[in-house]
C-alpha cells in the first residue's frame, strides 16, 4: 500500500510539498489497487491526463469512443474480479458510455468512473456542455459522487474503489471537478491514506443450505440455476458434486457474465434465449434452487407467453443471493450431501474434428472453432443467431472462458476484448460478433490496433438484424410490409468488414469457405496481434 | 389534418374496428405534422415498425447507432424547424442517442424520441434490459412519459410533438411499452384527435424594447449578440438596419444552431472559442443586447481566467429570450430607431479565388471551400482546430447555411448531415469533419450511403487530438511526458478513412494537394449522392 513519490516536485520550490487533486486521486487510485484506465478525456480532465506521467502504476488506453471505454472496463472486470477505472469527458461523454455500463451493471462488474466535470465555480453559467452528471450517472450506477475540491479526492477516490469493489461488483461514478483536479494541497492529504474497505460477500444462513439440501434430497425433479460468480470452475465444480449425488440438473442463467468451461470442468446447460425452448427445458422441474441467479425470466414480453420461464407452483429457493459467498453457499450445500469427495462427470477432452472443407454454416463454423480453439482462450460471444449452437460445439474444447451479454444491450464484444485482452494478455480473446452488432461499435478496433492485442475477431456477416425477423413473428407483428423489411435489412450497402477493419488497422481477410477459415484461425492463432475474419452468411 | 385508413383490418372480421396501440401513434405523429423517423429499433418496437406499412406517412430513416439516429433529428429540425421522430431501444438505446439529443437540447431543435419499453406487466420480473427510462431520458429531455396503454397514445402522442414544437424547441421523451404498442383499441381512439398546442413564443414586452433603444441610442460601444433562430436571414436582416443607424457591433454567439450567411447576408461575426480571442473582442463593450442569446460565457473555466467573456460593470440587456420571438424583438427595436428603411450593409458577392495548386493547409483549403461553395449549400462545421478561418474563407461566398457544434459533445457532424440532408434534398451538404471528432459516429456514413444523400464529407486527418493539445496548455498543464502525449496522439495506426468511409458504402478519395481538392470537390458537387474525401494535414 506504498504511496509512489511522483509529482510532489509541483510547487516544490519553496519546501512546500504539494500534489494537484489529479496527483492524489491517482496516488489514490494505484494505492486502492487500480493499475487500469480506459479514456476518452477531454479539456476537464488535462490535468489528471497531464498527471499520469507523475504518478506511476496507472496504465492508460485510449478509446476513440466512450462505449469503447467503459465496455473495455467490464471485459477486464469480467476476468481479474477487480475495478478498472475509466475517464470520461462531463455529461455526453458519460452518456456515450451508458450502454456498456448498463452490460457492466447486469454482469456484477465492478468499474469505477472518474468523469470530469466543469470547474465548481463555473457550473452556474450553463457553459454548453454543462449538464446533470450525477442524474445521467445515477441510473446506471450504484454509487455516485461529485468531489468538492483536491483536499476531498482521497476519500472519494478510495470510496469509489470501495464501492466498485463491494460484492458481488459494483459501478462507481465519481465526477472530477476541473478546479478539484488542477487545485493544489499539501502533499501530506494523500498519505498514511487509509483504503476504504469495501462491502464483502456475507455468507448465506444455515437454514437456506439446509432448505436447499430437504429440496435435493426430496428426489422431486430439481434445476439449480447459476449466475454471478457460480458459473466460475471452483463453484461448478462443487455444483457437479452436488448434482451427482442427488440427479439435479444444472444450467446457467441465459446472461451470466462469464462461463469457465471445457475439457475437464462440469458442465452447465445455458437456458436458452428463444423463450419457447427455455420454458420447454424448465417445464419438468417443480424445484428451482438459485445461485447468484435471478428467477428464470423471459429476456421480453411475448403476447400470450408468461413472463416466468418456470411453470406456476414451482418452487423457488434463493440458496445465495449474487452479493453473497456463492463458493461457499455450494460448498455448505455439498457436504450436507455429503458429495465433497465426488468425482462429479466433466466434459470430455478433445473435441470432435470438424470439416475439412465446404460450405459456410453455422454447424460448420461452430465445429471448425469447436476444434481449434485455443487453451485458456477467452471467448466473448456476441454473435446473437448465428452462434446459437457454438456452445455445444465447444463443449469439449481446451479448457476456456466463455464470456456472454448481460445487460442485452448490443455492441459490447469489441469493447470487451480490450478489457479481456489487457487483464490476460497471455491468452487469446476471441470475439464471435454478429455483423449488425459489431457496428455499434467498430472504433473499438482501432485500440485493439494500437495496443496490438491477441484478438481474433469473427464477423459473421448475414447482413441483416436477423434476430429481429425473428422476434417480429415473436411478438405477433407480420413485418411483411416493405418499409418494415427494409429497416431489419442491411444490404443497401453491404458493409465490407475487411476494409472496415483495415481501416482501423488490423489485418482482415474473407473467408468464403472453411478451408479459408482454417487457414486464417491457424494464422490468427499463431501470431501476437489482433485479425478480423470476416464470414458471409 | 386528416387520419389515414390504413390499419383498420386488425381485427376487423366481426366488423370490429380497432388499431393497435403502435398505429394509433403513427396516426397521431403524422396527424401531428411528423414526417420523418429516424430509427434504430428492436424487439419492444416491432410493433411501430410493423405499423409503418399500414399507416402511411412516415418515412423511415435506418441508424446502425442510435448517436446517429437523434444527430439526424437534430439537423432535420436546425433546417426545418419542426420535429422528426426518433425510435429507439429501451434505456440502453436511448442512452446511446443521449449525447446528441445534449447537442440538440442546446441547438433548441424540437425533437420527439419514441422510446420502446418492456411491456409494462413485464417490468418488474427486471429482464437483463431493464433501466429507469425515465430517470435516463430526464437530464436531456423538456418533457418525459410513459404512456401506460394503447388508449392513452393518441393523446400522448400528440402531447409529446407540441411539447417537442414549444418555443423554441425541446425534446420530447415518450416512452411506449410492448403492450401499449400491441394492444389493440376501437379505431375511434385516433379519429377527430385535436392535436395539442404548442407553447408558442411570447413577444418581449415593449419595456424590453424601449430599454434597448436608449442603450443603442447612447452612443456607448453596445454589441448584439444573436442566438438561437436569430441567426437566420430575415433576423439578421434587421439586426443589420439596426447596426446601420446606430454603429453597434453584431455578433453571433460562439455555439449557436445555425446562420444563414454568404453573399447578399448581413454579417456577424461568432465570438471565438479562443478564451483570450473572445475576450479581447468584447472587451471594449460597455452594452450587450442579447437576442435569444446567453450572457458570454466560456467555454471551459480556465486557472487565472474569467469564466465570463465580457468584463464586469458590462450592461447586460436581454432584449428576448430564445423563447420569445426574436423577429419581432428586432423587427420592434429597428422600427424605435427609424431603420426599417435602411439598406444595411451585406457580405460582397464573390469570394477571391483560391489557390490553383500547392499543398493543403487551413488556409488555402478554406479559400478553395469559400470559392466554390455552391449556393443554398448546409455546411456542417465539425472542423474544430482546423477550420478556424473557414468562416471568413467563405463570407463572400454564394448564399448558404452554416451549422455549428451547440452542446459541444463531438461527433454531432456526421448525424446531423443526414437530417439536414433529408430535410432539405435539394441542397448540397457540406460537412467539415476533424477526424479524431467523425470517429465517434463513424457508422453514419453507412446511412448517408444507404439513402443517397448529397454529402461531400471533408475530412480534416491531422491524426490527432490537436484541440486538448491546445487545452492542455490553456488549463496550465505541460502534458509533455509519454502517456500524456500517447493520448493525444492518433497516429498509431493510422486510420485510412479512404477506407473506413469506402467500407461503409461511400465514395471516398484522398486529396494530397489543393488540385486534388478542387478535382475532387467538382466531381461531389457535380454528382448526385455521398463523397468523402480525406485531407491530410
Amino acid at each position: 500500500m506504498s504511496l509512489q513519490a511522483g509529482g510532489i516536485e509541483v510547487g516544490a520550490a519553496a519546501g512546500n510539498r504539494v500534489l494537484t487533486g489529479a496527483e492524489i486521486l491517482l496516488r489514490t487510485l494505484v494505492a486502492s489497487g487500480v493499475d487500469v484506465c480506459f479514456a476518452n478525456p477531454g479539456t476537464s480532465e488535462m490535468h489528471f491526463v497531464d498527471a499520469l506521467d507523475r504518478v506511476d502504476g496507472l496504465r492508460c488506453i485510449l478509446g476513440l469512443f466512450e462505449g469503447t471505454v467503459t465496455g473495455a472496463a467490464d471485459g477486464y472486470a469480467r476476468m481479474l474480479d477487480r475495478p478498472a477505472c475509466t475517464l470520461l469527458h462531463l455529461g455526453p461523454g458519460l452518456a456515450n458510455g451508458l450502454s456498456n455500463l448498463h452490460n457492466a451493471m447486469r454482469a456484477q462488474s465492478p468499474v469505477v468512473n472518474i468523469i470530469g466535470d466543469h470547474a465548481t465555480y463555473h457550473r452556474h453559467y450553463d457553459a454548453p456542455l454543462t449538464s446533470d452528471i450525477e442524474g445521467t450517472a445515477r441510473p446506471f450506477s450504484h454509487w455516485v459522487r461529485t468531489s468538492p475540491n483536491a483536499r476531498s479526492l482521497a476519500v472519494d477516490g478510495a470510496a469509489a474503489v470501495a464501492a466498485a469493489s463491494s460484492a458481488p461488483g459494483r459501478i462507481a461514478s465519481l465526477i472530477l471537478p476541473a478546479d478539484a483536479a488542477w487545485s493544489t494541497v499539501p502533499a501530506e492529504t494523500a498519505e498514511g491514506l487509509t483504503p476504504a474497505c469495501p462491502s464483502l460477500p456475507s455468507r448465506p444462513g444455515q437454514e437456506a443450505v439446509e432448505a436447499a439440501r430437504r429440496i435435493v434430497a426430496s428426489g422431486e425433479p430439481t434445476a439449480i440455476v447459476l449466475a454471478s460468480r457460480a458459473t466460475r470452475e471452483i463453484p461448478l465444480r462443487l455444483a457437479g458434486q452436488i448434482a451427482a449425488v442427488s440427479g439435479v440438473r444444472l444450467f446457467a442463467q441465459t446472461h451470466t457474465p462469464r462461463i469457465s468451461r471445457g475439457a475437464g470442468r462440469v458442465e452447465v446447460t445455458r437456458i436458452p434465449y428463444p423463450i419457447d425452448q427455455a420454458i420447454g427445458m424448465l417445464k419438468d422441474f417443480s424445484n428451482i434452487i438459485l445461485v447468484g441467479a435471478r428467477p428464470p425470466t423471459a429476456f421480453f414480453a411475448y403476447p400470450g407467453q408468461p413472463s416466468l420461464l418456470y411453470q406456476p407452483g414451482t418452487r423457488i429457493h434463493e440458496l445465495a443471493r449474487a452479493d453473497q459467498d456463492l463458493v461457499y453457499a455450494l460448498g455448505a450445500l455439498a457436504e450436507a450431501l455429503g458429495a465433497t469427495a465426488v468425482q462429479p462427470p466433466v466434459a470430455p477432452a478433445g473435441p470432435p474434428s470438424g470439416p475439412a472443407s465446404g460450405p459456410l454454416t453455422p454447424a460448420s463454423i461452430g465445429a471448425v472453432l469447436g476444434e481449434t480453439l485455443p487453451e485458456q482462450a477467452i471467448v466473448i460471444d456476441e454473435s446473437i443467431t448465428s452462434g446459437r449452437t457454438f456452445l455445444g460445439d465447444t463443449r469439449a474444447s481446451a479448457p476456456h472462458d466463455w464470456i456472454l451479454p448481460t445487460g442485452g444491450s448490443i455492441g459490447f464484444a469489441l469493447p470487451n476484448a480490450i478489457g479481456a485482452a489487457i487483464a490476460c494478455p497471455d491468452r487469446q480473446v476471441v470475439v464471435l460478433e454478429s455483423d449488425g452488432s459489431g457496428l455499434y461499435s467498430p472504433q473499438s478496433l482501432w485500440t485493439i490496433a494500437r495496443e496490438n492485442l491477441n484478438v481474433v475477431v469473427l464477423v459473421f456477416a448475414n447482413h441483416r438484424y436477423q434476430i429481429l425477423r425473428n422476434e417480429m413473428a415473436g411478438v405477433g407483428a407480420s413485418g411483411a410490409g416493405p418499409k418494415a423489411s427494409s429497416l431489419l435489412d442491411l444490404t443497401d450497402p453491404v458493409v465490407d468488414w475487411v476494409r472496415l477493419a483495415t481501416s482501423l488497422g488490423v489485418e482482415a481477410s474473407r473467408a468464403q469457405t472453411i478451408e479459408g477459415l482454417r487457414t486464417a484461425l491457424a494464422a490468427a492463432y499463431a501470431k501476437t496481434g489482433p485479425t478480423v475474419v470476416e464470414l458471409p452468411l
